[in-house]
């Protein structure tokens, strides 16, 4: 089992790639050694970009050269964010925008190290990716770039949208793929997702059910409530003062995860999440049974059987969100109340300023804008664990009358595996011989994955994956999750093949090979293996 | 969820088997409602038969027949054990023991009440399924059998066996489906496992790695260890009065459950188990925490990450069995020293007079006959900690070199399910329209099962099945097993079809289509679906 730190083998693999790139830049440029600086361009190389700085060398640009480029800009044209957007992805020609200015990379894509992550950029600014892949932002990066400018960006034309209830949302990194607007679902990228072992907060999927609150964090007040209706109230600063903190890495998936997967098996009922409704992050905060035992809750008490959280986002009638863990889960080790995600305040989108965090489970029981916590007898009678996110069984189909109280709700999630790239129907080469691949797997209830296996041949044979865990936990406490990559062989003789994913966790519980057996009509929980088809150019 | 103290809605089917019945029997006896008589005669009726004993009407013999009875017993031939062995479930005249009778039973095999449950005894005694169903032990019973009466038996005529280590080993059950005689391995027969939700002692499958101690209880010493090698030593009487004593369900089952079906997938090595490697008791005995804090030892000391297990029974070197557990598990409410099993002492090939019962893991890690815990850093050495007991990837074949510290050593186990009844290959008639089915399911970790589904299209539609639990176990904390039962249509059109069950677990945990991601090397925890062929007679 791989450590964090440890490099995976794959500089060799992308110094093969770049001996290829300096095949293609030798039409443009004949210096030795100058196609190195196209390294470096916008998105992200893929795994082991950092190994690649070692080969970066830095060519500096004379005096001349600057002074002529100075008065180039000065002639360009100003356009319009709408005209920029018309060159995006499918567009004859790409640009972006970097601040002012206006790109045409068309010709500069086959050359990105990152292969086609450019594109996420396409029609729009790259100045967001360029916040998560700080290596672009040298002189070298910025004099390539330079060389693409076709002209200046009109920075005043910003469109305004129509006032209502989600008006006030928080602005979002432009790469998260958006699967309802208003409330704000997103997917994380699933091209950026495995470049860091946690995800940036920018790229972190979001999965909200109502307008985002905007809380000032000097006033917000968590309450917590006893059994005999008690009550304390502790501010943010309080909280952190008051209490030991702690830091964990802990994934988060929605239940609905994958479920436009599911609903290819048959139809399903839901948003259309494909693969990446998962992020994973270290989250600081305060530990919730501290905050019990201070309220004078016995945690212990068999009276107690669940804590309920309720957020400050509410819907038209004024009803907030809820949500309940059972007791013996929230007295662990490893539940908090956080306040910071990745080492900073908790983004609004994901819960400012506190936000539960339930190792293990399912992510809509990590209640975010969290501004009370109730220990109960009863699970909590929220619509969301009531009438949601329960798995009902394939025997029941559209249109059954749904009985929701002869179904649990959904707390531990089981294993889950998933490729991210590459994505699905993407073309190789048959002389290249390998495919990389990357993706995650993950399990619920601190259930390490022990290992990930890949298949070619629709599950006749299967290799092993290398696997990034967080070395701080042990495979019965692992709520990280695991990054894999492999070099999987072109099967011989194909036009086309499916990559299969698919992980085992430390119970050596597994995945189902299709949805047959787990199809239910709300499409919750999808993890049969993971199949990406790929198409074999020869 | 049904308690377990549901009874099935079958006593209706029961009763239309029971015209059949009638139907038959009248060329035997016209006397009204005297095929009632029939229905008790030997093995088990299905599921429901207490409930049947409403039905059953009793019919007095007068003196006359008695005296004529006696004096033909007198005329009978006298037979040695081998020539009713003869006459065995494969025979052209099926024949039985009881006491000192032996009786042709071929003419009663199509009235038996429990179906072909009677020729677990062909070609042997009924007795010690007489002692586990008690309602045969009636006059009616009786009577009924010395109608089939044709001679005795010459008890004095006993085999001897050779001795040797294993001599010393206890009487079986004939039922136990024998898999390895020395050391004993057997299964539970499968066709009377689901007929009890606690499994009899006598019919608990067995897996013995050495030959069996035979200890004194009264001489008896368990000892315990610390990190520091301070010892204490207490009887078994000792222990019984020191500790609170907890009373547990909890299903044991051999990691090798199922291996002949992975078998069948792909050659694999071990003992070829089928379907009933797994039983369920209750179990009493004394907290292992509360020992180990009698021992000085604090449960919650980080540098104690295990606990091992050591047994009486010893190889030829005199290395005896050991295994252990994470100090997690072993610190929980549900592990237990336990000496009582289903409410008698523990019998000698389940452990006595002590066996660690660890709920929700394997069984390889519930140590019988012990007689050393020993608190430790690191994990048991013990050759079946280390070298056994590790399910390799499908990628690692046979001849390949097992590279035993690369995977976890098992122990909580994911969730399973198999069918019991019907056997595979089971003829059934369409006229019967439905096929009455049982089985079990079961996870690790104390994840209840939450619901079973039958398939009899291969996995395109899917119905839920009764299921029988526990009741003062929740979904969370569910270590005794789930028994299921369900009436299947027999589907139209087909000379025969795959009756499937598969089970979901409180974590939405599921179980693989095939063997196919989970085949290894060794054959371990298979828990793919469970497939039953069945034959359609038009």
């Amino acid at each position: 089992m791989l450590g964090r730190a440890t490099s995976f083998s794959r500089v060799f693999k992308h110094r093969r790639h770049f001996n290829k790139l300096a095949g293609l830049q030798s039409e443009y440029n004949h210096e030795d050694n100058s196609y190195y600086k196209y390294a470096y361009f916008a998105g992200a190389a893929t795994f082991g970009v950092l190994g690649l700085s070692h080969f970066v060398k830095t060519v500096k640009l004379d005096h001349a050269q600057e002074e002529k480029q100075v008065k180039k800009l000065e002639n360009l044209p100003m356009y319009k964010q709408e005209d920029v957007k018309k060159h995006g992805k499918d567009a004859e020609r790409i640009w972006v925008t970097y601040k002012d200015g206006v790109y045409d990379v068309t010709d500069f894509i086959p050359m990105h190290p990152g292969g086609d992550k450019i594109l996420l950029a396409a029609g729009a600014a790259v100045d967001p990716f360029w916040a998560l892949y700080s290596q672009h932002k040298t002189a070298e990066v910025l004099e390539i770039l330079e060389g693409y400018r076709i002209g200046r960006l009109d920075v005043k034309d910003v469109p305004k949208a129509e006032p209502d209830a989600f008006s006030n949302d928080p602005e979002r990194h432009p790469a998260l793929l958006v699967r309802n607007a208003k409330p704000f679902n997103a997917e994380s990228p699933p091209s950026l997702l495995t470049d860091h072992f946690y995800t940036p907060n920018e790229l972190f999927f979001v999965r909200n059910h109502l307008p985002v609150p905007d809380i000032k964090t000097e006033d917000h007040k968590l309450t917590v409530e006893t059994l005999n209706g008690k009550t304390i109230d502790l501010s943010v600063d309080e909280l952190k003062k008051k209490y030991k903190s702690y830091t964990i890495g802990s994934v988060i998936q929605c239940a609905g995860n994958r479920r436009a997967d599911m609903n290819q098996y048959k139809k399903v009922q839901g948003l259309m999440w494909e693969g990446t409704a998962i992020s994973n992050a270290e989250w600081t905060g305060v530990r919730l049974r501290d905050l019990l035992a201070d309220a004078g809750i016995d945690v212990f008490d068999e009276k107690i059987k669940h804590v309920h959280f309720e957020g400050c986002d509410v819907d038209p009638t004024g009803t907030p969100y809820g949500a309940s863990i059972p007791m013996e889960k929230a007295r662990g080790n490893e539940v908090i109340v956080a306040y910071h995600m990745n080492g900073v305040d908790i983004p609004r989108d994901h819960g400012a300023p506190l936000r539960v965090i339930v190792p293990g489970n399912v992510g809509a029981r990590q209640v975010k804008w969290l501004r009370k916590i109730i220990v109960s007898e009863k699970e909590s009678d929220s619509h969301w664990q009531q009438k949601d996110y329960r798995a009902f069984s394939p025997a029941v189909n559209m249109g059954d009358k749904l009985k929701w109280d002869t179904v649990p709700s959904i707390q531990e999630y089981p294993v889950q595996c998933a490729i991210c790239t590459p994505s699905p129907n993407t073309k190789v080469d048959r002389d290249d011989g390998t495919v990389d691949i990357s993706g995650y797997a993950w399990s619920g209830g601190g259930r390490g994955i022990i290992r990930i296996e890949i298949s070619v041949d629709n599950g006749e044979t299967w290799s092993s994956c290398e696997m990034e865990q967080e070395k701080n936990q042990d495979p019965e406490h692992m709520y990280a999750w695991t990054l894999f990559r492999a070099e999987v062989k072109i099967p011989p003789g194909v036009k086309e093949f499916n990559i299969i994913a698919k992980a085992v966790d430390r119970s050596y519980n597994t995945q189902p090979e299709t949805a047959s057996g787990i199809w239910n009509v709300r499409g919750l929980i999808h993890n049969a293996w993971h199949r990406v088809p790929i198409i074999v150019k020869d």
